[in-house]
């Protein structure tokens, strides 16, 4: 039996693709974080249709509260009294969609789930490129977390984190998703709607679908408008 | 005014020197973390006590609650069916009060916090000698996780953590607190009880009990047994 890894499964692209690489290679726990974002009702959709796909037993599941995440607020996509910005990808600055240090608070309970059931890995999608400029979607922050991992756990205990597409583009993620048979008709980016219909126009929209004319494939989900 | 501090307050005997220390350089920010400790209810009473004794306003208040912690297990802290051990304190081995990775996920939500409140530090009461060998409560922990602050926050944001009790043993902690005035009567450390009186039997109250006989004072709290 092959070595378990704790894969944390937003729901959407980045972390289907990310999935389905380390599938190839572990039995999968599948760890999806409810932090407050407004669209979590949809969010935790998909994460139920990926656990039914990669047939992911009970034990292995993990659905995980932050509520304080939302009580700090600082963020656009908690705090529904911050706008979503629209066009904002380019940008250099931080954008308001930024929930402050949330992969650490993320990867934090992953290690503690890790730890728990003995997994070696926790895979995380994240992208330096296409992330719209998160301090905490870089590879200095991992490579510093693996250290703080290292150090704050059991002697016995080996974890590492990885992220193995951080230094894809959302094209690149999206022809490996296509070309290997990863189940994007199943995910969900949009920062704004629950569905059924993904706005089309917020960040995480226009990333997507910009992925897709990249990658030269239609975007198997549907849109209100684009 | 002082600059802004976000200190850990668990209700315990370190968390409260450790803010006494930093009242005095700092306004204080109170965080208290519900991860589903078995003597909650206890330690919350311990918590609203030193928010009031410190005169924090409501706005400089966070109660984080972090329920995977409960669902993970693994920690006679927040398992019921795991025993709580008596004794052990003295032993090499990662004890079963050990929570796994508690201080990464505990920090993680602090830097959340500080990050939106604009805080410059901060003050966890980590021990090295006395924390019964838990991995993460050692210096070399909060040196890495420093440098996870400083990948994955704002570039503008400056944080950092503050150990000013690492190096100090139980008996200087009571110490240093009875000799400054810090409110030791209103801690509570027991593990298994949520009082009135504490059991005076389980690693934290052994711990404490020696400290104050070493340190040559009467501890203020009341027990059940000794």
């Amino acid at each position: 039996m092959n070595e378990l890894a704790v894969c944390l499964v937003s729901g959407g692209l980045d972390s289907c693709v990310t999935a389905a690489m380390a599938a190839g290679k572990y039995e999968l726990a599948l760890l999806h974080i409810n932090y407050g974002q407004l669209t979590e009702r949809r969010e935790l959709n998909a994460f139920r249709d990926l656990v039914d796909y990669f047939q992911i037993p009970a034990s292995r599941i993990l659905v995980g509260n932050i509520d304080h995440l939302r009580q700090i607020g600082g963020s656009s996509l908690t705090d529904p009294e911050l706008k979503i910005q629209s066009g904002g990808a380019d940008t250099a600055q931080v954008p308001r969609t930024y929930v402050p240090f949330r992969n650490a608070n993320i990867l934090a309970m992953a290690v503690s789930w890790a730890e728990v059931i003995g997994a070696c890995r926790i895979f995380i999608g994240a992208m330096e490129e296409d992330s719209s400029g998160y301090p905490d979607c870089r590879e200095d922050f991992f490579r510093a977390f693996n250290r703080v991992i290292a150090t704050g756990t059991r002697p016995e205990t080996e974890i590492t984190v990885e992220t193995p597409i951080i230094h894809f583009s959302k094209a690149e993620v999206i022809r490996w998703g296509m070309e290997n048979g990863a189940p994007l008709h199943l995910t969900w980016s949009c920062y704004t709607s629950n569905g059924p219909g993904a706005c089309g126009w917020c960040d995480s929209c226009a990333l997507r679908l910009r992925g897709f004319r990249e990658a030269g494939y239609i975007d198997p989900i549907e849109y209100l408008s684009q």
